[in-house]
């Protein structure tokens, strides 16, 4: 029988969208419900965690963006084989949740001296994490992991989005094999329809890259 | 043949001590670095990503301290058995990190109405976050993640040292099946052994529940 998916999460991008991107990779059908700010008080206390977001898969309520995706990915064989992939696969991961948590902070800075003090944080750790990162995507002809897709390419896109979004398309754009996992990406047939059809994102949108 | 390890970190618990247990827990022979704050300038461009923790395994540097630990994990049979156990896991290991990060941003805040208001953010979730953990360690008989020792068992108690001398100890104590777990990690055998043996710990320290 097949499952059920229902993700909430609010009407941005953010934790929630490497679960959908995840999800549509496998082409699973799942209710994207995008909670209202203003509704947010309300539904908080019926969350696990009193956090966002949350997949029912069969109307059982899971926290945690993080583990959530580690589980889809898990069914989608998106992880490694072995303990020697995983840890390839973790490396990447956490160097791109690094990123998406400073990029973000610039995102919700409200404060003009504070954003500047965090892009220029952001963009003295950019090089060596992008370098790095282009290192293995080169060694692995175009994915960041291991020669084949991972979820951490899924989220690579996700992450690259912000990113540009934070700090201008010149400090990532210029990573020849990223631009090529992006690619890849994009290309994946559920991904590209996804992309296609979500609601628009403000700024940069992967869909200018289809 | 038997690998080398070493662990190159600052001399403080932090997101090393994770690893220390790990590798304690697995009676895994280390050489346990420990960089002072004045050679880290020389030190960081030397690293995969200009950070610590690295762990050398053979003398290859692995970085992100989430991934070793997930790395040794794997090794050390203390991740799940599929994907349902992984999901448990790692719903558990992302709320503690959650609390490991809102603790730690306390212990570096120098602004003491900072500190205060961090103080206040992490009063606020702990009851929900531990009495969500509470819920998982009494299901599963004092343990976090499933009815065996995980290395969320051994995060919790690192991540418990360090909300005691956040908040103190009458915010944490009062849960008893995550006394439970601490008891159960502390009793293993290898880790009982580093806690004794390890420099002391300023503030509240695992070795007084020995």
């Amino acid at each position: 029988m097949a499952h059920t998916y229902k993700l909430i999460y609010f009407d941005v991008t953010g934790k929630g969208e490497p679960i959908r991107l995840l999800l549509s990779y496998g082409e699973i059908p799942f209710e994207d419900k995008r909670v209202e700010f203003g509704e947010w008080p309300k539904i908080k206390p019926t969350t696990p965690l009193g956090q966002l977001p949350v997949l029912e898969v069969d109307g059982k309520a899971i926290p945690q963006s993080t583990a959530i995706c580690r589980y889809l990915a898990s069914i989608l064989k998106l992880d490694g084989k072995d303990a020697k992939e995983n840890l390839a696969l973790d490396v990447a991961l956490e160097t791109l949740f690094d990123l998406q948590k400073l990029a973000t902070e610039i995102k919700y800075e409200k404060d003009a001296a504070k954003k500047n003090e965090k892009v220029e944080k952001l963009k003295q750790v950019l090089p060596v994490y992008f370098g790095k990162l282009e290192e293995y995507a080169k060694k692995h002809n175009g994915y960041v992991a291991y020669e084949r897709i991972s979820w951490a390419d899924i989220l690579f896109v996700c992450v690259y989005e912000v990113l540009v979004n934070a700090v201008g398309k010149e400090a990532v754009a210029s990573y020849p094999s990223l631009q090529q996992v992006k690619k890849n990406v994009l290309s994946a047939k559920g991904i590209n329809k996804w992309i296609k059809n979500r609601p628009a994102v403000e700024g940069y949108d992967l869909k200018q890259d289809l």
